[in-house]
């Protein structure tokens, strides 16, 4: 297992073709934008180093029986399944962002079992082919970024229909040794800090659509790929040189368009080639395996945000106040019922065909649908006891200006014997979760990662089973021989 | 283990001195008001003997080996947690109502615990007592009622500040053989169909009011103790003869206050005399145990609330309308996120001294406030989607009066070819649960039973680690240095 | 203007052909079912005669100048509607319960206006028929059954296409002196005490409908009219002859399904006849005017709640603690929401062409939406204050039989020097409002009343102008020249 | 009146000592970060001269008799209290942000009455005083800054008792042509683009803290002033040169750090000085007015933002899908919720003793509380709606960028026929508004401007007349003699 220096460096060795704020990036490694997003996924090489989180962060490999950063690892048990969400809060907690690495973790699980599912079905070997790739993973204790969502033009329309028709990435070509894409993908977290990219269908396709049912993984610096860094709230405090109002100086997320232009992929590398049937499944596991992530990472976060107000709270002279300790109590319940749900729908896990552990679809579901809403709620809370300082507050430039600097350190004191900084630093940090850069993290990703709420519902819809619900009605109202009447 | 005939006759045996709407009872397991009461305690002694919920509905004592009916079974893994919520969830959506045996069982989970305990610091032998007891219901395959709530009078002063001393329930005597106890104890579910009462202190004590740590269980017929059946919303319409209105026919639930006017207690059956110190443990740990049942039995109630609406909207012609569909979405989005609490909460649960395990406080916390709020959501729902219709129907007796029946048969029918009565029958049963007299188990039972909750936010702000939370937040901002100087 | 024993008398004196309970009933105003719902509306005749309240219960006649009950008003001025709402959560304040004579006011308000358009459309005289029509009401003070919901049957299909053509009330013949009706309409509240029955059509209709297009009054006791009681709750608690478990001995509601069996009405009394364009006019008023109205008395009940479990906070020693009074605070901010939604579609109203004032339809809607949410929090919130002593409680029969009555007495007294008594009424009372006979009220009608929450919606989205906010919008992202191109 | 370009000139000539980013500012008016301030305040002289809002927008004075912007008019009437709120509304929606100038206007309208009322009982001249500065506002159509937050330093202890006197702002010396103040005054909206600062207290306050008690005004470039800037979400985005990455070009919001060291206020502009007793009143009627503002202010914000997503819905082929149609339908619904409760608050308003309209204390503090938590609400459907692109979004860097400005136009299109920049300009909006700049005017201003929750709780508890409520409760219950005994 690389050790968080290791994973630096090697970083640090891509050549990558990115762009951030209208420049090309040299070494997006050590760009600030990017450096504290390199540093939060860096945690998840850190811990996995550390005896005391041995169990959580690593596992032993159902390939090679070797330890590995559970990562990369499929998970083989609900055990399996419970040690991920808690490793995602414990992740959560240590860097109160988006530490990007889940994605490619979720990816790589529901390709093993629906690999596995269409050779069985098609007589093809893509199984084979993806083993070898996750012994890559494994043995290099590489990131991988998962890629699913295509910007999709007109949402109105299917891929075939699209007036453009690579608003939805596709084979335009097939050689001998390999394939020709073209296309993008939306939202990519970590991408520039990952060394592997695993892109999938965005959703179930049909005949029409075959061409759009491809799935395969290539190096991030691989020919034709290029990187456009997306932009987050205030992400430019990032660039200021300080270290108060960026809130969280060292951990970020971070989001790319990506886009594949003619990218050339090797068939080994390819594990799903027109089988549009199988888009659907893969979809939907992989959807179902990154809602149960997020009933840990952002369980975590929310452990940071609460502790944060619960810190401004004695910082201002209010904890003793009953409001302030029932909102707490709030916001540690909304939060405890996120990680219920996120732990619920572990221990439920059934074993798929190739033995790899599934979540359990509804409650997967339902735990991303509450993460839909309330992280919100938890930040609203925050923002209330956070009180209005928080987003009135001078800049760190004229903390440290001595002009304006006594003023600030006079005025806005909070309770006696408390350096005033401790409460600045606090209140940026509120802010960076709540409406800075890690509310990207906290609030859109906690909507629209691994998919909307209305995808939830329609899951929820279909997974519930009303029929027998419906019975059940039915034998206690007495109207079961009656309806046949 | 008994048959449910079985059960049902030994209660018929029972010489219990019981009134109801102003008189008294000669048997009261044939009264039309506890008969319903009697069929859904009923319920766990058939289906544990239905092979197919064998797994759920039984478990093999820790005392004999022997096969038990999982009602007298103390929980020896997780596992046996997790199957004791599935257990509940399924016997709510076969009765629909509360099945009245969950209160002993939590009961005897909790107190298993705590008399080991207290054995261990103050070199008692309650533990003995205690498994003598335990084996008599198991092997008898009895009905406990757990009996934890006093009247407490002035809810502003503790049990030896009271103007009467009975509000709360204490010793008033110490004999050579046992003790004389005098009180009474409030909203005692299925007390009248049970076998034995174990009383249990209903809070915390301090040593002045070392009189009421006081726990014991006595068969139900004990001389001195009266029980006088509370009233439910609707409850006449069980004894006006007819199956429609009743909304459920077959089952419902029963709550009594039981007065203990200077009962005797031999000191076999004597589990806590005084030791006040052990009051609270006993306490939370029931709770918490009562706490866990709910993200069961309340889901399974929910399920045919569900299924009665999706029935409802059938009949009416609205299963297609997007927002019929949406608003049943939401109706199974809630009710799993309380399966949810109840499954983690005992998946994390831990073994007590005892060996007996106890579920995760902090969640079984979270489940239960849950719980307080989520049914009402329901419920509000279910009436959206039943219509009005639900509470302004004519009675059975105007469906039955030639007069008016071709009326009510004519205009009241929904789709075609569906007998009018199905529809009928169906509000009736949503009216049940929502305002009827299931309403009490599925409404108030789920804002007080186990405890209000103001109960729960105190155990919530308890059990969560806080200043974890708070020094997580204080790494990220940078703070922990700086606050020290 | 007839004072409260005018009416009742009057009431006496109906020959109605009505059913309940599966009987035939001789006097309704005399029936314990019913004699509660009188009284309730006797409530708006016995405050107009009341100086202190004759501002809000009484108005001057725009056809004659004479002072009338306001509930036969119509509005001349947005301080007319003001003073409905108002008047509406007096009478809510003083009866606890649904007083039934809204539906008649509303529908004599959206019919005055509509039937002024009609005639200037098409030509007709309905207006001058309606106004002849209100004159007798003003003139004699009689109380009006406004009624609109037809039956229905399969919701998917329009009225002309249903397999019984009556379960939407229609024209069958055409006469020389007037028309034949048959069909019937739900939920009438108030119909046995009220003296006219104005019908009026359920929906928008279109040309293949025309036949259901008709609206009409006639005297309530016209022969072919049959009335069958709906039940309620715990209904019969009205017929045990106590006055403790009824909760609110004096007052009321009730609903009928009123079946018209071909009835004859004179074209004097028509009001619409076929034309099915104005159809949807006339429900859009009445249900615009009786979305507001719920701001009123919806809000009186409302104040009623909160009094009582503030009263039970006393009794029970509790009033001081934190979270109840913040509880009590959450219960009066949303009855309070409620009320500004009602004054805010009054103040907003404007005049139409007849000179009626109408209420702001989007305001209207937008009120009775939040009424379909916040009385079953406001409800839930009781709930939680009141106990679970409010379902638990023996009966009233326990309460006075001596063998019980003392341990009643003693166990469930409150705070020292409080009769016991004080407590089981005002628990009932609770009960009543929240899961008894007045939750149809409460619950039930803030839901369904004036139709369910999606008809609010599409009138919401129909309302409002998003037009208007998407050029808002335009013209701050600077986009509105960019789409041209 | 002046024109808008006389007032960004009248602006343009203050010598304000005022700080942002660590540098001292020479000239606000046209410094990035504070000129969309100052365009935003600068709409209230824009539309004051337009016709078609002269009714809004202007009144007529009641000292002069001569028609003046209604920022600075004392309102005279309900209809005054209601077209402040339509006029606020009317500038959210053409600002998207905050205008800066209610506070000023709710300070003015809260000191006039309450000087009226300290001379009456004090027989003090205050209120002439304050007569002359309104003039002072009227004629020359001044923008003015009201302050009342203090810093407060540690909150559990009051003004007297602070380590540090000056955490909040008092009286230091008296002399014989003045007053020498010292403190600060936290979040001042708008402070750098207006003429006077009106300083109030910030708090009732007691015989021990009556050197707190004061009131008064200063020109904003009065000698000892010092400004510094407080940072927003994002705000640098104003100053790199843009306009599409800043959301809202044109308009912003803006909110100072005022620090008072040693600043002389001559006697004509004091208007409390040490009266305690009526710091409270003061207070009281000042928030009071503000959260009656936040009815017609953020209402306005809500349009726009509903208004965006709209386009968005449009731009991505998604507006006639149902859940997306519900949740716009959603967000009106809140919204106009907002503004039924700033009108009723308004026309439920009362005449104080100067003569000077209040609004109803109760109903403005409801309408406050609902803004704590809709916009929030509000918020999070937009983000549902917009989609995660808003914070994906590449830079508008990027799109200048030709390198990337293909990639972006090729796959971040919508639907056919749209111009890719429209779709990004919208997004950014919606950014601007929910986690940008701009949040901080509609979400955090808005759970915290006028107060933080918790005031109006206190408010609505204090303002509530619970008593009424307990009898009319106990009434009905039948316990109004039974207490008695």
């Amino acid at each position: 297992m690389k050790t968080a220096q290791e994973y630096i460096d090697s970083i640090k060795k891509l050549k990558l073709n990115a762009y951030a704020m209208g420049k090309k990036i040299d070494c997006p490694a050590e760009h600030p934008l990017i450096r504290p997003s390199l540093n939060a996924a860096a945690m998840t090489y850190e811990l996995a180093q550390d005896p005391q989180y041995q169990d959580l962060m690593t596992a032993v490999s159902h390939l090679t029986g070797k330890r590995i950063n559970r990562f990369t690892h499929l998970h083989q048990s609900t055990d399996d399944l419970v040690k991920k969400v808690k490793m995602q809060r414990l992740l959560g907690q240590k860097t109160g962002t988006c530490f990007q690495r889940c994605v490619g973790m979720d990816a790589i699980n529901a390709l093993g079992s629906t690999t596995f599912e269409i050779d069985k079905a098609m007589g093809t070997n893509y199984h084979e082919r993806f083993n070898k790739f996750l012994l890559h993973l494994q043995e290099n204790d590489l990131m991988c970024d998962g890629a699913m969502t295509d910007p999709k033009g007109d949402r109105g329309k299917r891929p075939s229909e699209q007036e453009d028709p690579d608003v939805f990435l596709h084979v335009v070509e097939k050689k001998a040794d390999g394939i020709i894409v073209r296309g993008a993908k939306c939202h990519q977290t970590g991408a520039l800090n990952s060394h592997e990219i695993l892109v999938m269908p965005t959703m179930a396709m049909r005949q029409e659509d075959a061409d759009y049912a491809v799935s395969f993984a290539v190096p991030t610096d691989t020919p034709g790929i290029t990187y456009i860094l997306g932009r987050q709230a205030s992400d430019t405090r990032k660039m200021e040189g300080g270290s108060i109002d960026v809130g969280n100086a060292r951990f970020g997320g971070q989001e790319c368009l990506v886009v594949f232009d003619n990218v050339f992929v090797p068939w080994e590398r390819v594990f799903m080639y027109k089988e549009y049937k199988f888009a659907g499944m893969l979809v939907e596991r992989f959807a179902g395996y990154h809602r149960q992530s997020y009933g840990g990472c952002k369980v975590g976060v929310g452990d940071v945000l609460i502790g944060a107000v619960a810190n401004l709270a004695d910082y201002q002279g209010v904890a003793n106040a009953s409001h302030i300790k029932d909102k707490i109590v709030e916001m540690i319940h909304l939060n405890e019922t996120l990680h219920a749900c996120g732990l619920a729908c572990s221990t439920e896990g059934k074993p798929t065909a190739s033995g790899t552990y599934l979540i359990d679809l509804l409650m997967a579901n339902v735990c991303k649908l509450n993460v839909t809403r309330f992280p919100y709620e938890i930040a609203r809370i925050a923002e209330d006891i956070a009180g209005g300082l928080m987003v009135t507050l001078p800049s760190e430039h004229d903390y440290r200006n001595p002009e304006t600097a006594h003023y600030i350190e006079k005025y806005l004191r909070g309770i006696s014997g408390l350096a005033t900084e401790c409460r600045l630093r606090m209140l940026r940090l509120v802010e960076n979760i709540t409406i800075g850069a890690a509310a990207v993290a906290y609030r859109t990703e906690s909507m629209h990662g691994a998919g909307p709420p209305q995808a939830m519902r329609v899951m929820i819809a279909r997974q519930a089973n009303l029929d027998e619900k419906k019975q059940f009605a039915k034998d206690l109202a007495g109207v079961t021989d009656l309806e046949k009447k």
